[in-house]
């Protein structure tokens, strides 16, 4: 087992700035203040509107190929109940081991513990080929409009594209390294409003119900699943989540029903897809509708091949454990950097990810930091 | 044409009453004392609750058989906006030929064009065979529970359940005489709680949709008729007038989801054979769920006979017009009756029943007493 250099300081520093999405106090030049030793250039970017600006750090050692990535971010979600934690949220203080405060597992840990086996990376190979480079946004927890995405256009304009890049969100499930995410579903949101022509129950031939053609859209839809899943995905789901008419009336059909669909969906579609199969079940349906799509996210995989194996292969190295390559959950800045390069997302226990009592094991981020360092090893040969 | 005495001064006194249902104000005590000179034995029955008290008339002439009985009602719906009345709608005033006034169309006009044939009839016949009844309620236009079905149950207890009935409800779509109602369909609401199970929309294996379970459920019973009509009705209609969920959240599957239905059945329904049908569906989508089935209204049908040919008969002789045979509209106090004896309804156009200046003309009600006589005549030979 690999134990690189104690993160815990750094990841300290970093919880100890209040930077609750989308602020920043400081979190980003703790960070900055870490690199620019280890020879980084290090450029801050702001992104968003007047009233929801959005600080952004792109740090790179060297210029030369291949050129790796570390993705992160430095904001957090609110503490929530703060009279439920034991410790104040934003006070890093370490107690038998563990490291309390909101980011220590998501994901200031995880920034800490890259830098450290990335500073013991390059002092056992001041001279390694190709350069690394470090994406960390402030805005990922909530819009994630103005930090990743915006990111890598400017990274692309300036290019700065990496040939492959890993987010440190915690993924391992059980124990440090059980987990790699080589892909996430999509998320697509649909609001569906049917416009009928209002009635008498008694004589509906003289109405249009557009409750019985939402149900006639929705049946079809519902009745078979949209796939059977695919080889690094579960099937694709759709959940109506709304249906709302707002008719008290027994006798009077209405003149409208909305629809709310969420579909969390795999490499067998994309947003666009999915949104032209609804409006089909709509138009078959006859139904005089308007429909809102709003994708959250494209699904996105990155297949196993030459960085996927290296990655496997520095972590089984590293933490003993064979790591099992994984598709769930929701959805992360990861999708962004898929439409440029290979990504894939390996970092801590995501235990207490956004719980009240936030915490890491200082262990396992001197694990982590070494399984980091091995990354690094097994990337640049 | 047979045209009897002039109805309209009863059918003015009978409007000057402010019988608002369930309110009487008088409108019975005009009935009976036009009934009392002419030989009948006159019978009030109230009924209901102390803050919901009916009065009710059961007048009857004779004891022998056949018994026909007129039935009708004396309260009104309320006048509504008042100011949009060219004239008191309490006042029953005449103006060019028109009776105005709440009542006027439903349907004191009828029960006085009744009375006038009545007294035409008895006066050419005063030893006509059998016996002649009226009931009029004043519980019909709002909840129709301590009228008619309670008064007939009182006649059933005292020997007084007639051989044939009719019910002065203006029928008459067009011109007077053009339509017999032999039927009405029923109405059914019903109340449909699914409760499933609520949880995140990314993980539906872990919910249980209960908007998923009504669509299936819903669907089939939209897909096809219930029927393709029979004899004398047009197909059972099923018209969902309410599906509600309340949920805002795009990512939660809610816990409840709630739909409104109404039936309007034909002959080949029973209320009771619907909601089994209703809870089949239920069962076969896997709901969980709740069903509150309300009837307002069995279907009814009095198959064509001697009773309906006499009815046209007498129609057509006093009209000129051979009357259709219809089972078209909403409910009426006949479905109570048809448990219990042959009933159909004729009466005045209706064009202007439960309208802003509801109005009679006065000729029509001249004939409708016309037609009301050649009734009894061929009915008692
Ligand atoms: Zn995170
Ligand atoms: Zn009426």
């Amino acid at each position: 087992m690999t134990m690189a250099a104690d993160p815990t300081p750094l990841a300290q520093a970093m919880i100890r700035c209040r930077s609750v999405t989308p602020a920043d106090d400081g979190a980003l030049d703790v960070v900055q203040r870490a690199l620019e030793p280890l020879g980084f250039a290090c450029t801050r970017l702001v992104f968003g509107p007047d009233d929801y600006r959005v600080d952004n750090l792109f740090a790179r050692r060297g210029t030369a190929g291949p050129h790796f990535c570390y993705a992160g971010h430095t904001d957090v979600v609110p503490p929530g109940n703060v009279a439920a934690w034991t410790d104040d949220p934003f006070s890093g203080v370490v107690r038998d081991g563990t490291l309390f405060g909101r980011g220590a597992c998501d994901m200031k840990g995880g920034i800490a513990a890259f830098i450290a086996g990335l500073a013991d990376y390059l002092a056992a190979h001041p001279d390694h080929p190709g350069s690394i480079s470090l994406l960390i946004t402030g805005d990922e927890e909530a819009r994630s409009v103005d930090g990743t995405a915006k990111v890598l256009e400017w990274m692309e304009a300036n290019g700065q594209i990496p040939d492959m890049a890993l987010v440190g969100e915690p993924t391992s499930r059980a124990v440090l390294g059980d987990t790699i995410k080589i892909g996430r579903r999509g998320s697509l949101n649909a609001f569906i409003t049917v416009t009928g022509k209002q009635g008498h129950s008694a004589y509906p031939a003289k109405a249009d119900n557009p409750i019985h053609r939402l149900v006639a859209a929705l049946g079809p839809l519902l009745a078979a699943p949209l796939d059977n899943g695919s080889e690094f995905f579960p099937p694709t789901t759709l959940q109506v989540t709304g249906f709302d008419v707002g008719n008290t009336a027994t006798n009077v059909i209405p003149a409208v029903a909305k629809a709310m669909l969420n579909i969390r969906f795999n490499d067998h579609h994309t947003s666009a897809a999915l949104t032209e199969r609804l409006h089909a079940a709509l138009r078959a349906a006859g139904c005089s509708y308007e429909l809102i799509a709003e994708c959250s996210g494209e699904s996105f995989l990155t297949r196993p091949g030459p960085f996927v194996d290296a990655l496997s292969r520095a972590i089984e190295r590293s933490t003993g454990v064979a790591p099992a390559l994984d598709t769930g959950g929701g959805t992360s800045d990861a999708r962004f950097i898929a439409r440029y390069c290979p990504v894939a997302e390996f970092g801590a226990v995501g235990t207490s990810l956004h719980q009240v009592n936030e915490n890491a094991s200082v262990e396992e981020l001197r694990r982590l930091a070494g399984s980091y360092r091995a990354i690094l090893e097994e990337v640049f040969g």
